[in-house]
């Protein structure tokens, strides 16, 4: 099921792989599943669902949470090499919150279900201890946003945002609708347009249908 | 130093206790130090601070971030029985933000050193596993706090509030300044005054000077 190249990638990103006993190591291979998911597509959606532990071979997840009223405000994204423990959280019985996990883009990983995982877990202090180290990880990162969220004015948040963006694609501008930048970055779509309206009006941005073309990166720089 | 109730309380609190070697188990009864700290007093203020793990004999930490404006966000607050991890941070490297905390009443504990359980943690992988799933049980506390800070409106946050309050100390009545309330809420102190007036002017609570009393603390939960 699994090429040479999974196997290897599993291995790599298992640092607790040569503490595993060769029945432990037959078990991940022999239930690892290649996994393809669309862009936009729910991967995880909070109460009861535990589908397993992602490895991410190419492609984005972004991880977020989701208001009573429809908002989302996004946590973090994962991309190619990162692991998506929440996805199995069920596991972490330290970890008694939801959060939802879509792809962002389209997405290859390798998914270990639940129980499998959980039976390596209760079985090897080192796996369950890398586990807990990625949900650290993730913590800081949740961290990192609430700070964001919190703390910082509206144009810093947008203008790091769009900074990002550009670094993380490496063009000029960024194909997302207003909508989805808001979901981005938290906010609600009438904020984020007026923001980038007046972004426009300092000759910081150049707005089109579905793009945000970005005229002055240093401007737009000094502003985060 | 340490008397015998010390050891058997860092004994049941340790779940690791039987993993550590007997020289383990002495440097860490060696080096674990009772500490008293005022009402109000800060122990851990961020940066490059990183005194050790908190053991709570008695009394409250709150733990909460600080914006450059001043603003306070409590994220939460732990009591008897509970670990302060994060006023070890830097053992844990997975953990890359900083917070501050202070006590919020009169507390005792028993501090262990950085360097030293750093040590045990680099020897012991229970012992590290142990201080990672303390961080996973704050990043749910985090994750609730966020939910309240950010999807609740504040007439319910508030009211949230006095009720885990009231549940917390047994009695009718929080002993509190606007000022503190405001503190623990993560708002200004002047929206927590309107807030209770307008609570006050319902007939859910009474004012004084320095507390608030609850006067019909049923109608009070069900804006909660």
């Amino acid at each position: 099921m699994l090429n040479q190249k999974d196997v290897a990638f599993i291995e790599s990103i298992f640092t607790f792989w040569n503490r595993l006993n060769p029945l432990q190591k037959s078990l991940i291979l022999g239930n690892a599943m290649p996994v393809n998911y669309a862009r936009g597509e729910n991967i995880h959606s909070g109460e009861n669902d535990c589908i397993g532990v992602l490895l991410i071979k190419s492609g984005e997840l972004r991880t977020y949470m989701l208001s009573e009223d429809g908002r989302e405000i996004t946590l973090y994204r994962l991309t190619q090499g990162d692991v998506c423990i929440l996805s199995a959280s069920c596991i972490l019985k330290s970890i008694t919150f939801e959060v939802l996990i879509d792809a962002s883009t389209d997405s290859e990983v390798l998914l270990i279900n639940s129980s499998i995982f959980q039976q390596i877990c209760d079985a090897n202090i080192y796996a369950e201890n890398f586990s807990y180290k990625m949900a650290a990880d993730r913590f800081s990162d949740v961290m990192w946003a609430m700070q964001q969220i919190l703390f910082m004015s509206f144009d810093k948040r947008l203008a790091l945002f769009l900074v990002d963006e550009l670094s993380r694609n490496g063009k000029d501008s960024i194909a997302l609708t207003h909508e989805q930048i808001a979901k981005y970055v938290g906010s609600a779509r009438e904020v984020v347009s007026r923001m980038l309206k007046y972004f426009e009006n300092e000759g910081l941005v150049k707005l089109s249908r579905g793009a945000v073309t970005v005229i002055d990166k240093d401007r737009l720089g000094k502003l985060t």
